[in-house]
């Protein structure tokens, strides 16, 4: 099951650096390009920060075959892709939630403090779609509008917590794993944003 | 042979940092920066994702030097570099033909898949001019007009193929660097471009 | 001492990039990364080229803690900061000076060229800010109007010239590091900058 979230997940960020690809008008190498560093971006640069070279998806040739896979689905239905607007907002929010999880497990087994490991796995979860944005030539989104990734912080917390108690660690990773998910889902259709900090006022948190 | 195109090379990305940097007024250290990123970036790159460190430039002062030398030159003679653009884009065309193939090389020696090694030959050839178009503030070329990459791609995967056959490793190098550069050198005179997927419609490929 | 201008450097850099981040009204987890990215992107991209990983502010919590605690106090006291923006300069200023340092002892450590020791200081105590500038889509401050990297430089530099003599280690580092410092002080206070070379001028050097 993990390896499946993970798959969706790699499938969702590529599709969604298409759909940004497309909004600038890129041919079609940059089109693949920007998919492809959307979906690998947060790996590559967790495993350079911690020195597990070769970097995996050089390792590991699914990812590859994956993201050319969805790239080329995505441009060819590119007039219908509306559609799936949903449904990628469910992969992309499913596969934040995973990665998260992933990069605190990898900041673990090297022995890392658990906040460098949360913010490992938000650099997984969240550094693919700030690439894609640099690359695109924009102020990344998640530095301006949405709770992105103070929903992996979140789910990285409960995970450290619930470390402390006797719970299996499956079990601890699934419920870490949907804070993320539920928190963003929330946040999303309640619209809910980290506070204004330029004119005091909360709008909520 | 090898090392010579591979400075002729690194020259050419060097005056092509500084052509750009020059658009953007940028000052004296600011030219002389973007033209180091541009001729080392790509080799960068490569290094730190298959964990070859510290990074080739930091071991061998050759292209400090050269790259150093170059950008001296081009800041000199900027009121006559108009002239040169023809030899640049040649210099530019053979470099990126060699780094690709250092690239490949360096993936093989690594162990590692022949896609992720046309992948990392096609990084170490264009992500120092993608660095450059990103400190100077603009989309990187590559992912907009240019068969660039693609050149890269094909040329490594004649690579792979001639590999196949009973072939002397020099010539199977040679032949799959010619092909990238003779490649980029039809694609730029024959105005050749990758099909614009926005309209459906496909000018050539 | 040394350790204390060290934590003074990263307590300015924080908030020099909270104080750039208030300006394109970022919300508050943008702000936290890049008052982060600020703090520590130097040293990562120094601890990276040379392979020294995990890098460090992976493995000594500390500056963590002092960034966090560094821009909440800056977002708190937002509208008070402008009176602390002397002090500011001088804490940055003091630490680009240390940071220079640092990345050319762990140059020396790793066995490179003086020369590559410098970039390498150099980058430790500027690639903070450029990244800070690249994630909020300007042209980095450092390419166009400071005499800043070029400070850095002359200090290393110093440092190499004074290591010739018999001079104790720790004089060598604070006279170098007092050049870094009082090079960028006169260059600001008597608005000097690198000459402009796109009308073959030379306003000062």
């Amino acid at each position: 099951m993990f390896y499946t979230i993970d798959i969706l997940g790699t499938i969702a960020f590529a599709i969604s650096g298409v759909l940004v690809a497309f909004n600038k008008r890129m041919d079609l190498f940059g089109v693949l390009i920007i998919a492809f560093v959307t979906a690998v971006g947060g790996g590559t640069l967790r495993d350079v920060l911690i020195g597990e070279t070769p970097v995996s998806w050089m390792r590991d040739m699914t990812y590859t075959y994956v993201i050319l896979a969805s790239a080329i689905f995505a441009i060819i239905f590119r007039s219908k892709i509306n559609y799936l607007r949903t449904s990628l907002f469910l992969f992309d929010t499913i596969g934040i939630g995973l990665y998260t999880l992933v990069g605190i497990e990898k900041g673990l087994n090297a022995g890392l403090n658990p906040i460098i490991c949360i913010a490992l796995g938000t650099m997984t979860a969240s550094f693919g779609g700030v690439t894609r944005d640099i690359l695109c030539n924009e102020i990344p989104v998640i530095f301006r509008k949405e709770i992105y990734a103070t929903a992996c912080i979140l789910g990285g917390v409960i995970y450290f917590v619930l470390r402390e108690f006797p719970i299996k660690d499956d079990f601890v990773f699934v419920i870490a794993g949907l804070v993320v998910i539920i928190t963003r889902l929330l946040a999303v259709k309640f619209k809910i944003a980290l506070p204004n900090i330029y004119r005091g006022d909360v709008d909520t948190d």
